[in-house]
């Protein structure tokens, strides 16, 4: 006898979209880890070089939520030359009053697309001019297309280039996400993209700069999601230095593994104690954008309470059914 | 469509037992982490005071294994209130080869007791004089009982004393465990079942010594399994400093919530960079015990190694049906 509840990737395709909830249930994540009772400990990352593997697991517990997701990430970067995602992975829903498993949600790696981008919606709401009609989408992967579809739940996007280092999957995506309301190019030149742009967002796995700071104008924002790992970034160090406004979305984690690393390496900005995480732009206790030139930066490295969030939206979802 | 195996607790009960063949995979796992190959990672760890709760996770990657696990552990503490066990979790099982999940193992925690017992049975077939009849064992519950049974199998354990805070529980599992090869009887004084035994095993949750120096005598072997919080310990830290050998499972982790840890803090042993672990045991490079008067001491908290040794046991035990 088992009352542990098995969901496949197909049901929670069904159950939970990228939507505004989506994007609601990951700000209300955001606003309880800067309310301060969220516990998120360090993510448990394995690497596994001889079979050019990796495997993260994220959890975090919300103090008033009916449970609490341990999300295992596999990353094998051999996969795509056999056919298969990289990415992979699912998430355990335990009960936040007994600790008993209530649900495994083999998503692989579904529900993570979702509260990733949902995140850089979270971001481009609360720092993005609220005018912003045109994107620049860094990258033409999966993620590339998500976050320019959450970008669109959440501000008058009406037009978006696509730079890739391979001109043939920026053209794809163009061709696969242009409609009537929404004209998608690919631009062969980074800098041309950048400087079209409202909202910037890079989606790369990159290990070196993609985006240069003299690209930048006044009014921009710029979401960089792609880096979650101490050997990666896309951001120009100077981006930091020239921003009016860094946001961490857990500065615990963008110090080590995401665009403030190297920042702080290259000394182009300080982390003097006053650097606000998304939370606390979201509740409020930090004004966020405060003039229509300020060019703001969210470092987006993927917490913990996010994994809970879309898990307990997840079960509530397909609860209804 | 999922290849994904989902395996309950009944199969794994009926698939998996606390037998030689047990111990013998977990011994293989210490003998790989002292090869050195196997990754680790420390524990993650997360507590949720207001739940009187905790959940660890833990992991470790055996080059050679077709697979490696993830185990959630959670420990809700407020649990046998309600009627149900503090522990639970499940394993999951993901490919060496190209991370995708290849089974949940629902095992409530099933594979973590055989793996843990299992432990206790290759540090007392490594550590224990071969002539070992004597068992006392600390606690009456259910490690307790795992532990004795896995001490007979690797040593002719013909008598047992019992030991517990509770006589009752203590009597009570004396009774269960008495056979026509094995008498089991309760003892009200942990020092006199202390001083019969070739063999002590340790499996409580104390927080406070349970086994004092002075009643350790030539000649035998102690295994403290019940510490894996830094707030645990069940030794008298002078008892370290009395062995003659100790051996940790993990340095890592029982310099941080093993029995070493007290014993570092009260400086009745040094850390000199000569403690061996089980595995150099296991494998030789260490000779383990030198005499037969000497006393050692094996400090156990569980390893992710032991978890990835079990659930591929269980794994190739089901296929094979």
């Amino acid at each position: 006898m088992s009352e542990i509840r098995i969901l496949h990737e197909a049901e929670l395709r069904a159950g939970v979209a990228l939507d505004l909830q989506a994007v609601e249930v990951v700000e209300q994540a955001f606003a309880a880890l800067a309310g301060g009772s969220v516990e998120m400990p360090p993510v448990l990352s394995m690497h596994m070089p001889d079979v050019n593997g990796e495997v993260d697991v994220k959890t975090a517990y919300v103090p008033g939520l009916p449970g609490f997701a341990v999300k295992i990430s596999p990353g094998f970067f051999d996969n795509p030359a056999r056919g298969l995602p990289s990415t992979s992975g699912l998430m355990v829903v335990l009960s936040a009053r007994t600790g008993r498993v209530k649900a495994v949600l083999l998503d692989n790696g579904y529900l993570t697309d979702v509260r990733t981008a949902a995140a850089g919606g979270v971001a481009a709401r609360h720092l993005a001019r609220a005018d912003a009609s045109r994107a620049a989408i860094f990258g033409a992967g999966l993620q590339a297309r998500m976050q320019l579809r959450a970008l669109c739940l959440v501000r008058p996007v009406t037009r978006a280039l696509v730079w890739a280092r391979d001109p043939g999957r920026a053209r794809a995506m163009a061709a696969e996400m242009s409609g009537p309301d929404l004209r998608v190019e690919a631009c062969a030149d980074p800098a041309e993209a950048a400087g079209f742009a409202d909202v910037i967002v890079t989606t790369t796995p990159a290990t070196a700069p993609i985006l240069m700071a003299d690209w930048l104008r006044p009014g921009q924002h710029v979401t960089a999601m792609g880096s979650d790992q101490a050997g990666k970034g896309e951001l120009d160090p100077a981006c930091l230095g020239r921003a009016d406004l860094y946001v961490a979305d857990r500065l615990a984690q963008t110090r080590r593994m995401g665009e403030l690393r190297a920042a702080l390496a290259a000394g182009t900005i300080a982390d003097d104690g006053t650097l606000p995480e998304l939370g606390d732009v979201v509740t409020g206790r930090h004004p966020g954008r405060r003039a229509p030139g300020d060019i703001t930066i969210a470092d987006l490295t993927g917490t913990g309470v996010q994994d809970t969030a879309i898990a307990t939206r997840a079960l509530a979802a397909l609860d209804q059914d």
